[in-house]
């Protein structure tokens, strides 16, 4: 039941994070608790905290979070637009190549091209 | 009035952009056009962009950007509730530091801390 | 009586940390059950958990993180030599500058220079 | 000689390296050097600056420099557990996505994953 | 005829920037206006700037970035020799990694190995 | 003998490593050695390469190396506007807050600024 609830926040849960529930039940159930506060709507919505997260994935220039991190954003509602312009905050923080690793997994996922 | 323009968008320009002005009037010029441009409110706030730039800059560690971003905020009339929010989002994804430097100027700027 | 614990996993509880309980008791409430987990004694002491922490501090440049992690290296009975060795490590990994991090801290906290 | 030295202190010599012998055997034979007296047991033993240079590349999120030391960690008699606590040090100082990077690469290593 | 002035400046111009041409021509206008400023030949050569980009895309281990930046370096002329000296100092600034992600591309588009 | 060869490559030798060669003489001669193979003019120039030192410190966001390489350029005779083309370079790969730690630095050492 906890893992639909994150679902709902966050719009997919990596698969490595699920396997942690067999390993590791007690760093699991700690984690779980800490994203289950992180996420939840508040003061900003799960959307714009799905936004915040594939920015600074993309400012780290970490391909596969924000992989991650897009796979959940259809399933939230998130539009690409809000995305495409969180990612031109990240553009000027941390420099184009931070711009192109976002973009690229936005339309992987959100728009046409071929998921790698 | 350009700069007029641009405060509406992110709250404060730093001194050091307002030099470039005299300096490099070309850049300035450019710089400026793109500025315009990626904060204005869009499918995004002014407001959302702001809080992406101040989680960005606590991710990437960067105490100046922290402090640069965090200095607009309020005029923008963001709320330190949404800033907390989107740095406990770079607790995730960059760690627990990241959040310190976030929140530490958040503190600063909003809170109750003396100014460093 | 949880604080204590932590301070003898890690030597000191940051100032900001502490903090944390008075503002939002329940997200330091999850916070403190992760650290509690994973700075224990294990598969690693505590002692090399404070090492591999102030050397990626040091990789990552993040100078407060350094000191943070360095002001409680020695509560824990972590050596100099094992923390220079560490830093060692963080040089060939991150650069000379990411080993000037750490051992600038260093010897503020556990050598002669004098805090700055 | 040197290279069979150098094996016992990391587990595995890169192939990049060993091509730097053919190409510039000065630069070759100066990190070398460099990296014999760095990575021999001392302080801290071998064993526990491989866990370290782990979790540094993890912090960085580099996934290559990952699988390069995580290569030659079984035939330290690093053990799998080990390396798991030192990314979970990773995951506090430098995010989730950190402790991504080198359990995916540790599943692969000293785990059950196929290797990509 | 502005993206020929660009690619005489940068040797080659990455796919994912002319695809910006027809789905955001403002936002591609500014950028374009922007990189042909920085990227001219001035005090620099457009040349040694391309040096430096490949550089700071390696310290910053940026695969991607890495190699959209070393694809145009045989076209401006740029030599081999060059760019193995500015990932050396990269090697210094950023560790041995950073220089390993540089080196990787320079011998699949200036070397022997073939392309991955 | 050696310390002046170092110095005139890279204009100022830092304090820290200074004092390496009290505290151990080892690893100080090993990393000399690296040195000296690395900053010496060859396919680059000497000033061409502390450009590179500087831009790839600004990339990165490290005050400290940034000033440190810093205080070396004038004795090696890089001008100032060699260094401002470094940086715009950093801000197109690593974003505006690059941009401004190296100019920052830039108008402390080479221009107006009081030093911090």
């Amino acid at each position: 039941m906890e893992e639909k609830k994150l679902e709902e926040k966050i719009g997919k849960i990596p698969v490595i994070f699920k396997e942690l529930k067999e390993t590791d039940p007690d760093l699991y159930g700690k984690v779980m608790g800490l994203d289950q506060v992180i996420w939840a709507d508040g003061a900003l919505s799960r959307q714009t905290k799905k936004v915040i997260a594939i920015a600074i994935a993309a400012a780290l220039r970490d391909g596969h979070a924000v992989r991650a991190q897009m796979a959940g954003a259809a399933n939230l509602g998130v539009s690409k637009e809000e995305i495409e312009e969180g990612l031109r905050v990240a553009f000027l923080l941390a420099g184009m190549p931070a711009y192109v690793h976002g973009k690229t997994a936005l339309e992987e996922y959100l728009g046409n091209r071929p998921k790698k």
